[in-house]
């Protein structure tokens, strides 16, 4: 009785080449070794066969999982998507799948150590994480595990950490210019948590803004949310409402979902924006041009964002040892019916 | 020299029970077989250890890898996110890891299969699918590989599949009472893809209503879109307005992005709505009620539909060869600002 053969041999002695040289045209991160013409065939008889690698059992080879985790915030957010969608498509051209975790408005600090551990205890080869606190365990923990990783959207106090971000300082003062320009003096903020660079960092981009004017941030009018969702934006701005009523024409705030927030509360203080108020919001979530009224806002690039990550990722993988430098994304302001002119209200 | 003790056997000695229980305690879906007292101390033990199952290695030896897919046929849907998120927390509390595939807009028919053949190799357990095509190709293929699988949102003729859809034909249904309640006559219909279950059900639903109303559902006023996105319901509107401009007074939809796109071409048109026309869309997704105008439209309660999904494979991944029914919920309408009395208009 002959012992029949595996997948690859099968190939290749239908091809008529070494086995190896199947694997090299198999594995899409070796396959350029090969000629194209090789590669074709190969390709041609692989597909006749109906042959499928196996990623576990190549796993447990070549210690590699050929997954990636992508850590998310809030799926739900619209923002959110794009970026995953753009990921997605950068790394299966690469032949690894992405496993998605959802840590669902980061409403639990338990949430993401249980997410690390499941992703690690799958073996993935290397994590994206939209999801890091300025002070991460994520991040210290990636590093003694020796896991290749990269910030996007978020990132660390430590610079040696890889990232994609937005000039979030660059992004609020755009917004400020505009508000400025159409007359508000008196601006209040609703910011994000403190514990995110993109919370804290938009919030120093404010307050620099406003000293650029020589206007002052006065402490009552700048005020901070616990999460970046619209019930926070709300609850925020009821609160700032009661307290410094009418003493501000516009608001600045550091998300759309908390800009929402915001209209929820000015139309229960029965104020209309923005002939009464004036509002902004961060990101250019998708259908941010929809809503009543469509939101001045700051548009990142978000495609572009998880592309890159993506990138940088692929070459830590390939060499952990590598300096990668972070990418910083700049911010668009896209003026739309939330501001209006001083001279209007 | 003495051998290390592996993880199990090390936890096993130190809590004093034989390494079978401890690998129960460890695996989520026996754990139960152990009292509870034993099962904490087992896990506290783990924990002090560090002690991370390795599911790649689990999975070869049990032929499980504890990973279900998901294809999902849009993510940057809102209805999506929630499903997604639904189905997630769904199948982790059981122990799996949820594989995430975005068919992107069912842009290619390349993709599903793609998609597939890239999930088989990664061994999931089962699969949900939300992409089905009424004729899919991806059925026969879980059928032929025995991969346990439930249909999610969209089904196929086939009514030996499992699946969780909504009641289309009753959504429409409902709607066309609200517009006719309305005092509208002239009904227009635009529709999604035939060759998706939720799209032939919707359209018939259309036209089975207006029949029982003793309405003509005339041929040049019911059209389908070839994709369930802002851009289809846009361009098909368009046409319709051109071939047949005033000659309905309402447009029911086949789901909410379509009615988006539908507000798009009544104001290219410089038709207002509710006032000239009124719009339905299908679905209630996330901010259906901040457009402007809000949609009027029908709920399906997608946290319910993800966790009824996902209650149904795991029944099929325990006992596949169980018969398990399919499940049909039923939608909800929601009156917003699209659609006004006809007097009005």
């Amino acid at each position: 009785m002959t012992k029949p053969l595996s997948g690859i041999k099968q190939i290749a002695q239908r091809a008529g080449v070494h086995a190896s040289t199947v694997s090299r045209v198999l594995n899409p991160r070796t396959r350029a070794l090969v000629s194209d013409e090789v590669a074709a065939r190969i390709l041609k008889i692989a597909e006749s066969l109906r042959y499928t690698r196996n990623p576990l059992a190549v796993g447990l080879k070549t210690r590699r999982s050929f997954t990636v985790g992508v850590v998310v915030p809030d799926l739900t957010n619209p923002a959110v998507p794009p970026l995953v969608r753009a990921v997605q498509h950068t790394l299966e051209k690469e032949g690894y799948v992405t496993v998605l975790a959802d840590a669902d408005s980061d409403s639990n600090p338990e949430t993401e150590r249980a997410i690390l551990e499941r992703l690690r205890a799958r073996q993935v080869d290397g994590l994206i994480l939209a999801t890091a606190l300025l002070k991460s365990e994520i991040v210290t923990a990636c590093q003694e595990w020796n896991l290749p990783f990269v910030l996007m959207n978020r990132t660390v106090s430590d610079p040696s950490v890889t990232s994609v971000v937005n000039n979030d300082v660059q992004g609020v003062h755009l917004v400020v210019d505009h508000l400025v320009q159409l007359g508000h003096r008196k601006v209040a903020y609703v910011g994000g948590p403190l514990n995110t660079s993109t919370g804290r960092a938009r919030r120093q981009g404010f307050i620099a803004a406003l000293k650029a004017y020589r206007l002052k941030a006065r402490e009552e009018l700048v005020v901070d949310c616990s999460s970046f969702t619209v019930q926070a934006g709300l609850a925020t701005t009821r609160e700032l409402l009661r307290t410094s009523k009418h003493s501000f024409t516009a608001i600045v705030s550091a998300n759309d979902l908390l800009a929402l927030g915001i209209y929820d509360a000015l139309a229960e203080a029965g104020l209309a924006c923005p002939d009464d108020i004036s509002v902004t919001g961060y990101n250019d979530m998708p259908f941010a041009d929809r809503f009543n009224p469509p939101v001045t806002t700051l548009r990142i690039d978000y495609g572009q964002m998880g592309v890159q990550a993506s990138q940088l990722l692929l070459r830590k993988m390939r060499d952990p040892d590598a300096q990668i430098s972070s990418v910083r994304l700049e911010p668009l302001l896209v003026v739309r019916g939330s501001t209006a002119h001083y001279g209007k209200q």
